[in-house]
């Protein structure tokens, strides 16, 4: 009490919305591996499904927490031909939902329903360990899944052996826990799972938005003015 | 002459116009070098420019041949926020740039005012070696290249020079000259170059699609009908 806390929202959606695009593709269509093979040695002739993966035409896709940053990822998939938006979450509905055809659904069936499934939801203690051995044994053998949130939103043993037992396809985290992830962690053994270390809003664009805004926030404080972006509890 | 030639057209659209924005992302947003991070015990506490990127937010995109593949690529960008399409080509001019604001602009004012670069045009006498030194040489130093069509569009020599005197920012390349590339090639050696083996079409749904397609036009061959896709010359 008597500390004033400053933040930086909605600066860093658009960032974070495109990276979890980028990540989904990226597990999807598995770039980190198929680079590897041109690296490695192991593209050589042309082989009907070598290096296939899942492509977004005539997909559902499932979207737990369409706040901000789901909406914008919402946004950006749609033009991929995406047939179907589902999404679940605690919040308001929004009503943009509307604009993408979005239909709420309970966790359970957005999890057996959804070809790729993106988590863009706050860590509280509803969401906490919620991606567990149960709703990774309702998705499909063919789905992916991307985790743009935070770490503990996922149970990491859980997900190791949704993915090592091919009970989905892939996965694609911009979070983990703990962060940063030690490098011995199963998670990083596997093919099918992409691992990126929490670059989610990292532009220089918007790298650049947020410390001109946190440097206006703290110069308000110290003079004891109202602060652009100022944490209410 | 004498010998029918059928063809797959249409049905690798989609799949490559979404490889296309996965490998612009991943080379935007360094998700192979980020990823490696992670791996190699990279990743410590947070840095305020560390693994930055470039995003597509207020951006200028160049795409270099707007037919099929590029027009769906254009359309699946513009939700990122891209500010303003710039094209080029000798095709007709296609009445779908209209519904993305794209400018038809010369070679050399879409490599200068580009942002991002993407070319989805095919291999002809006029663009082979296109992208060279001149071209490289125009386009800004936190641009980013990236080639979905044939490999011998571009000066490979002239664009590893561009990529590691930081002429460019980044590159990335589903296909090269040869293919597959040797593993020695200077190209595999920088961070900021990422490159797939020839995976545009690689979807299980789409490889399924052209491979049923390659039947039927086989079997129509066969019995002397008129194919669903036949190559006239």
């Amino acid at each position: 009490r008597g500390i004033r806390v400053g933040y930086t929202p909605d600066v860093l959606t658009d960032a974070t919305a495109e990276l979890s695009v980028a990540l989904l593709l990226s597990a999807c269509r598995r770039l980190p591996e198929a680079a590897e093979q041109v690296k490695s040695g192991g593209w050589t002739t042309w082989k009907p499904l070598w290096m296939c993966g899942y492509g977004l035409s005539d997909s559902t896709v499932g979207i737990i927490g369409l706040g901000r940053i789901g909406q914008a990822v919402a946004r950006r998939l749609k033009p991929f031909g995406v047939r179907k938006f589902l999404y679940t979450g605690s919040g308001p509905k929004p009503e943009s939902a509307a604009e993408f055809g979005a239909e709420f659904v309970p966790l359970t069936r957005l999890a057996e329903e959804s070809d790729f499934v993106v988590v863009t939801c706050a860590l509280t203690p509803a969401t906490q360990g919620m991606c567990n051995k149960d709703f990774f044994g309702r998705m499909k053998k063919t789905s992916v899944f991307v985790n743009t949130s935070r770490g503990a939103v996922v149970n990491q043993e859980d997900l190791y052996n949704a993915l090592a037992s091919g009970q989905i396809a892939a996965a694609g985290l911009d979070v983990t826990t703990p962060e940063p992830l030690p490098t011995d962690h199963p998670l990083l053994s596997l093919k099918n799972c992409v691992i990126l270390p929490h670059i989610g809003s990292a532009t220089y664009a918007t790298r650049s938005t947020m410390a001109v805004l946190a440097a206006k926030n703290l110069l308000a404080g110290l003079r004891g003015e109202p602060m652009p972006h100022e944490l209410k509890l």
